[in-house]
């Protein structure tokens, strides 16, 4: 079962737009066992989008279009979608009604441009928009599958997970097809060559199951790829690569649906540990990711945004003879910075990170990239030294990355020593 | 002057790799001048990229194509290369020099399977690639012209910035036919309908521009969009049109070439002016936002985050009275949150964000998305309260982008006043 996706909107097209649409549909697709053959992005422009639902058609059983849905003059999905299906458009009344529930929550009149968004293709079925005005719909063309959704995210999201997935599902668990299936694993802190020698013996005796390797500075994710006929066998085998796999790496295995950031916070919060944290380099982003969940007022007390040579001494109490005799960036600095933040922010642990994050060196013989992070738990503080890359923001994600990996450890070895 | 980009790799089309390297180059052809038909993703397979090529050979002028370049068994790129274009893969000695440098600086032995990187396609040029091993490559078909470049974006835009742009800039300009060009202009703290009445009689006025209104929860960015027969002529009609929306947006206008932050930032460089933050719901968003770019220590001294009650009262003095009477997201609590801070801190200015990023409240009778910033100066406070949405992660980037405008405001107007 091929599936493809027809992005429209100039934005995407001229990079004022990254198109995160179209991974997240393919995320879904992909997870439902269909083949994403192709995705293609178009501008604005109603030859432009006949002719590519022409050729997407020869391929594919499943289209999924987005874009260009809006009330403005720009938008003309509609109208192309019309000419292509030989229909017309009628006011759909579910939709209106929809929409005009829509502007009285909102306290707004309803505008005749704002009608002509209820408007949907004769020939198609409305699908209910939860969250915006603009309905999406469904053509069934002898059982080639198109849908149209707005750009915008959120309704986008909420169409296709409300409507469409169940809709999909249905349609490739009947066809009898093979299906693909597959999963991601989190590493940290092992390279990609290291890993893949580690998993040489697997894959040589698992010749049903695929490995990808997808490097990124936050740890290789391993994407364990197979096929079967229906999701159960797939997920099975999964499963099953999953459980050896984990014996196989160990430590370096996080997680198979969580990055480290989530498996971190779950933990934190199973066991009830309060953290803070002390951060140079980083400027807050290691605050800032601890507080992406919702929740995290359970695990986090907070910090000192420790970026002057002052404050690490006014707020941390980092003595002025250990920073003019080891430089802010020293083992001896991060030591006192995890160990004074615990301390003072009353907190089972406390994580501290001070480092050149570059582009440019701090005038000392340490290079760009070099990062100590500390981590201070009631009985001790650990420290290590990294020393990352040349770039900037890369070396600040690393040090939150490694940051929450040390946390992760020592967190673990402590309850592992204590049951 | 029509081009696209093929970009290749599995990765891509599941949705595990958002495609930037397509926004990235799409936004350099466009600065260019040239109409981006469309773009294509598909997937490592020889008669697939074959087709594709077919498919976007017969609409376009240049063709980019990213990916499928290492020098694993996946990367099929030069394969279908050759085989599109009848070509022999032969080894270029300057490919070949580079690769030895390459892995001599990194102190690896060059393998078999390494070499094979510096093999190109016999008649296509070789285009070196100064950051990684394998080189881009030039073909030029009777005029029209396809580039192939690694999928890695460090690699990818060394290599179209060193090699490819001078090309594609001849190309365009020798051409004389008529060239596109566009300019971003930043807003901030305007929604997108009362922006286009602002702008309606400017848009009468100037038929030969066109305004695209780009919503996104940092402010809406305007596009104009222009065109004329070289870079030059565009480029002066799109200066006179910023002048004329600088006036009538005012302080609504931010910049034409940079957001709020880049914005700020070169603000408080120029004017000496040292800052300090102190952050609840954010938990550390603006000191990381703030130090993202290098040089920040020029500005920027550090913070507290204040996450939870006790951490207000304790590093920022906000009274237990304050806190139990008005709770911790209240115009008091931010009022003390950014006095106390720019004290403590001993800096020009402090910024402090209060409030409920959601997705669930804080019990009071508050709703999700209220929030409190304040900015304290050596004379005063002000505090401003927002509602914003229900989403936690808007919340926060919006509560981030408002407080970098008030701050921008408040010394834009000490400056003014003092002078």
């Amino acid at each position: 079962m091929n599936a493809s996706i027809l992005s429209i909107g100039d934005e995407l097209l001229i990079g004022q737009t990254v198109n995160t649409n179209a991974s997240w549909i393919g995320n879904e697709l992909n997870k439902l066992g269909y083949k994403i053959k192709n995705q293609l992005s178009i501008s604005d422009d109603l030859n432009e989008i006949i002719n590519s639902l022409d050729y997407l058609s020869s391929q594919n059983d499943v289209i999924i279009i987005t874009g260009g849905l809006g009330p403005t003059k720009d938008d003309i999905t509609k109208t192309a979608l019309c000419k292509y299906f030989g229909a017309e458009l009628v006011l759909d009344s579910l939709a209106f009604d929809n929409l005009e529930k829509y502007y009285q929550e909102r306290g707004r009149t309803l505008t005749e441009t704002n009608i002509s968004q209820a408007y949907v293709p004769n020939n198609a079925k409305s699908l209910q928009n939860s969250v915006g005005a603009a309905p999406g719909t469904f053509y069934d063309l002898s059982g080639k599958y198109y849908f149209s959704l707005p750009g915008v995210p959120k309704e986008m999201k909420a169409i296709f997970t409300e409507n469409i997935f169940s809709i999909l599902k249905q349609k490739i668990e009947s066809s009898g097809v093979t299906i693909y299936g597959n999963k991601l694993i989190y590493t940290t802190g092992i390279p990609e060559s290291t890993l893949s020698d580690l998993l040489e013996e697997f894959e040589a005796n698992n010749k049903q199951i695929k490995l990808a390797y997808l490097p990124s500075f936050k740890g290789v994710k391993l994407r364990i790829d197979t096929e079967g006929i229906n999701l159960g066998e797939i997920n099975s085998k999964i499963d099953d690569a999953i459980a050896k796999i984990k014996v196989v790496l160990f430590d370096y295995f996080i997680d198979s649906e969580n990055d480290i950031l989530t498996t971190v916070v779950n933990l934190l919060k199973e066991k009830k540990i309060k953290i803070s944290v002390a951060e140079s380099c980083t400027g807050g982003m290691l605050g800032q990711q601890l507080t992406t969940l919702s929740g995290s007022s359970n695990f986090f007390e907070g910090g000192i945004i420790s970026y002057s040579n002052e404050i690490k001494n006014k707020f941390l109490n980092v003595s002025e003879q250990t920073l003019s005799e080891f430089g802010a960036v020293s083992e001896e600095t991060a030591f006192q910075m995890a160990l004074n933040c615990r301390i003072k922010f009353n907190t089972d642990y406390a994580i501290s990170i001070t480092g050149i994050a570059g582009p440019n060196s701090d005038y000392s013989d340490k290079p760009v990239g070099t990062v100590y992070i500390g981590i201070a738990s009631k009985n001790d503080v650990k420290v290590e030294k990294f020393i990352f890359g040349k770039e900037r923001e890369m070396n600040r994600e690393l040090s939150c990355t490694y940051a929450l990996k040390m946390l992760y450890n020592e967190v673990l070895n402590k309850i592992n020593t204590n049951s």
